[in-house]
């Protein structure tokens, strides 16, 4: 019986690098994933899952109104898929998570889903939140605050490194922008 | 280091008993636990945990006015609390939440919530929806599903036990009205 | 797909409570599962499965004669089983774990271990070593040392609650035999 | 309070790159993480991590007479260390993995295994006995079978491909001598 995974974790820790990881896994065995991320995300050129450590791969990307139950569906009649990887699958929404429950349920293909819990502002993105609502998984992915202890919140920061707490849920931006620190480091930042 | 951990299942897992359990593991070694739980669960009688396996315990209530923070605070004044249990933390709201983090996060006592994750129509209760934000683990308590899968959603149904597709999120019953089950014999009994 | 899950952790975490439970939600559902027990382990009588915190039910025993996959199978055929459940699995032998394995594999039955990790020298029980090694799932059930961090280790104390270092690895009994404590209190009751 | 922890799995789940990505994260954040690995292991040239997936590391060695708890302790006086990863961890003693808990416990500093679980025969490797024994984190790094299912046991295989049930319990190999499979897959292959 398949199922459906979030790897769930703040930004910098590795989530892209693991996603790539379980597609060679499958890829060693002669299998087919196939791996999707967002079209907001041109960090790296469109159409491309790419993690810092210096790894990168071809992606299927979706936006707001992909269809993403069909787009797999295609995928897996024109060649058997065994498993799709979807990376920044907060921007999913709620109804492209259902889409990919039905591809867990109806279509017994795997979904594994990399992405972040929380925003900036401590609340759960759209595609996160229906996520942790239905998937089979829940993993966390770990990395650290700057005190050494587990960081599981993102500060966003203006270009002075003072933290922002207000503005768009999303601002694509890679260390820059982001910082991934631990609860008690959080609410200091915010002046909490 | 304290944590908050939130222990989440569908209904009928057990949750009140692992929460009475750990409260007698803590007294065993001589520690002093509080447990809270609703004020709108008077399935048992007011102010007690009880589970259907037979165990009981008194419980502090909270409903949606009850500062946890200062609730808590004052009984460790009174008698250090090695750990605060908090029972159906699905009918916590958002700003208590909040409040227990800083439970943990100022006053280093570890918080241990059970509760629900999503109610009949597949939507997380506010509570849980902050605890899946905020906790530092989050821990799955499993049961079954008819077909023998784990279940990890929830069914109201009516006297007929027929599906019941809408009315208010918080219907307070046993067994006769909710019944836990996979996600697709979930989606079979609402006919999606 | 049926699996193994081996629940460990030091002595007193409430393992039995759990297993009661897990046996409790089947039988909720009018499904059948069977317990087990090591005869080895006379403390509540023969044949019971008893918590500390109350809680009791019959169960079948097993001591190093016994084949299990036999034994399960006889009761399958006679009555389908959804699920076996073996308390104090640390006193299940290698060949018994594998057989274990067999009723996963060839009868599809999930199969739930409970049981310590370490005996205390800190060393692996026969059946522990290869339900680590072998089972599909690890799920550590938490308890705490007298200093509040989580306790994985356990002191066999004299009546003086002397920590002692030797001694045959089975003297069954209670509170007052046996510590769990975190690693570092191990190492300091035991001088190391 | 640091931890340690076992990442254990069967082969090629991509241990050495979730290693290699951890160490990553350490730095990003101006940190100074210790890489260890087994002076054993020299398919990809000696004192160095690398996984087949492209990224490598240097590392410092470890053999059967190594202190780890010196090695370590000399590099934290030069420089603070933030956190060790230890590559294959399987090949450490047992007084290697008590080092490395004194590592833990003494130094305070937060100890990364990463590690097979089983030999080709199915028993434990002596270092993973240990950790299984000692660690305080037990986390699975899944790969998959080439049923589809996961993979949590290895086999090792002749020129032929076809399962060798005896023989040194180390011979440093990768995708031509080794495969992981399911367990019954394992069982099928070597005529169990």
């Amino acid at each position: 019986m398949a199922q459906m995974y979030f790897y769930y974790s703040a930004m910098n820790a590795g989530k892209s690098t693991t996603l790539l990881q379980s597609s060679f896994n499958y890829q060693e065995r002669g299998m087919n994933p196939a791996i999707f991320t967002a079209a907001i995300d041109d960090r790296y050129g469109v159409g491309k899952v790419s993690s810092r450590i210096g790894l990168h791969a071809e992606a299927h990307l979706f936006n707001k109104e992909t269809n993403v139950f069909d787009a797999i569906k295609e995928l897996h009649e024109a060649e058997k898929l065994h498993c799709v990887l979807i990376d920044e699958c907060q921007f999913l929404t709620k109804e492209q998570v259902y889409q990919l429950t039905e591809v867990v349920d109806k279509l017994n293909i795997p979904a594994l889903c990399y992405g972040l819990r929380t925003d900036f502002l401590g609340e759960l993105f759209e595609g996160s939140k229906y996520l942790l609502s239905w998937a089979d998984k829940l993993v966390e992915l770990k990395t650290i605050c700057h005190c050494g202890r587990k960081a599981n919140m993102v500060i966003r920061t203006d270009e002075h490194g003072v933290a922002i707490a207000d503005g768009d849920q999303v601002a694509i931006g890679g260390n820059e922008l982001y910082v991934s620190v631990c609860r008690r480091h959080y609410k200091e930042a915010l002046g909490k």
